[in-house]
């Protein structure tokens, strides 16, 4: 089988990894902004963001070349972030020779006031009627340097198509990276947009106690981590359910998993630490080297009365409300 | 009001803290293993296990004088282990004057081949009817430590009596004690005494990481224990639902807010830590200084066929199941 990868970042690079070890044939095709890991990759040295040197078989190639690394491929796989999407998806338009399987591990949420999107169905709206498919979202536990380290994980894939969920799990699935079928798009969708905000109000606690002259160790607010994470899947909950998901998607690897894997790490519990020591939002963004932070668009574009929680981290964010407030008040 | 906390190990002493913010009298009472941090309050030094010096008021004696630490008691708070529960009860039988308000902190499961009670339930039936009362227990994310540091966090005191746990939790809120009510007696006590093992079955992944010679780090094997933690808030609810109580309940502070803080720390995850390094139980306990390890006896005593990452967790403890098995296959 020919899966074609849209995008070497780090997280669609590591999806070489099951693809590669699986022996399928895969092709990296590098956005605009991926001459760097491709170039790497093409000169067998490690993928600059995963620290590791990807398998022999996998060709990286830059983004002119992705109509022809689509001519003869049985699948597709959008690897680029959500930043990304937009590109992605016009060149998947130009690109796309005939109705292929496609699968996304793009996170994110198309939010126009009270309307919220998710990506999927973005995608498979801007495709032309000709090579239009229902897209497979990827969701669960998957920090990339894991997976591209092949330690183990189980993750969900969820789409309207059973048959393209359930070819894509059986083609991926190795020892180390396990797919759970799932046809629930809407609640693994909005799990994965939504665990990078409410990583960030997790992490506040450790800047909180930080702050106040304490030492990392078992005493570290972790009481106060944990209150958070609780209201935070309660409140991913409430939304997917408002948008047609099912409850039981976020209680399980694509909600609290991801949102779990999300608080271990990562650049949104960093943002959340740098707020509770009391650093602005651009003091903190320039803390952490400007990255992208995708958290913080789903907090200003997702505003709803009923995600309380939500709520305060945006003020936080962009009102001036005391971080030492994320948690409600009984 | 007068409180009479009859346990004086961390948790049962920690206790004091919102209990004398609030003004109560506060009477610590020992168990008969507790002669070593009474006398340190007593002295005036820090509680041996917390680490700090108990506010002044606080007045701590040891088990004998329990019936008159009670004569004119307006409450009690049980804050034994599981493992004092016994004599908790008993002690109780002889000492209460009367029926007064009960709130337990002791958390665990009274297990008799396929019959669960909850702590609450055996306390209360244990009573005489001169004395009986509801019992309020509480659950959610509190690690003693912080709480005698006055770190903040929320909590759940729940009970059948509902001006009783409403009464609770009036006289013990604080701005960093911030109890919630609820009824749901049985989805909270199950939900406490669950979370050890599945903090311990969450643990083993950084144990197999150790051993596959990895250093900590943002990879680390999170995504392997983010779907053990997701599988165990699932198995969670599905006991809970089973006893009779609610799975909103485990979806809250008392169910996955309490698992996640034991995931960060704790002897229960530190105890699945050894499991991954690949020692047996018995070479777990003793690195660890063999101390009390609940999740143990829980996944001991807990033998359901619906719970398969527990019944993994026990043959990993019990039968020589090697612990990178802990999750399923798909």
């Amino acid at each position: 089988v020919i899966v074609t990868i849209v995008g070497a970042g780090m997280m669609g690079s590591a999806m070489a990894m099951p693809l590669a070890d699986r022996g399928h044939v895969v092709r990296l095709v590098g956005t605009h902004l991926d001459s760097e890991p491709v170039d790497a990759v093409r000169a067998g040295r490690p993928h600059p963001g995963l620290g590791v040197v990807l398998p022999e078989g996998v060709r990286a190639s830059p983004h002119e070349t992705l109509q022809a690394a689509l001519h003869d491929a049985d699948a597709v796989l959008v690897g680029v972030s959500s930043a990304g999407i937009g590109w992605a998806s016009r060149a998947l338009c130009g690109a796309l020779p005939r109705a292929l399987p496609i699968a996304m591990i793009t996170k994110g949420l198309d939010v126009r006031g009270d309307d919220i999107a998710i990506l999927p169905d973005v995608l498979r709206d801007a495709l032309p009627a000709a090579v239009r498919t229902e897209p497979v979202t990827v969701g669960g536990p998957c920090i990339a340097g894991e997976l591209a380290r092949r330690a183990p994980t189980a993750v969900v894939f969820a789409g309207r198509d059973a048959s393209a969920v359930r070819r894509f799990a059986e083609e991926l699935v190795t020892p180390y990276y396990r797919p759970f079928p799932s046809d629930d798009v809407v609640g693994v969708s909005v799990s994965a947009a939504l665990k990078n905000a409410y990583a960030s109000a997790v992490g506040i606690a450790s800047g909180l106690y930080e702050r106040g002259g304490g030492t990392p160790g078992s005493v570290a607010m972790h009481n106060l981590e944990a209150a958070v994470f609780a209201r935070a899947a309660q409140e991913m909950e409430g939304l997917v359910r408002t948008l047609g998901g099912r409850a039981e998607t976020v209680r399980g690897l694509a909600g609290t998993g991801d949102l779990f894997v999300t608080t271990q790490g990562g650049r949104s519990t960093r943002l959340g630490r740098q707020l509770g020591l009391g650093k602005t939002l651009a003091e903190a963004r320039e803390a952490l080297g400007n990255p992208t932070l995708e958290g913080v668009e789903i907090a200003q574009a997702v505003r709803r009365a009923d995600l309380p929680l939500l709520s305060r981290l945006r003020a936080i964010l962009f009102d001036g409300l005391p971080a030492d407030r994320i948690f409600e008040t009984p």
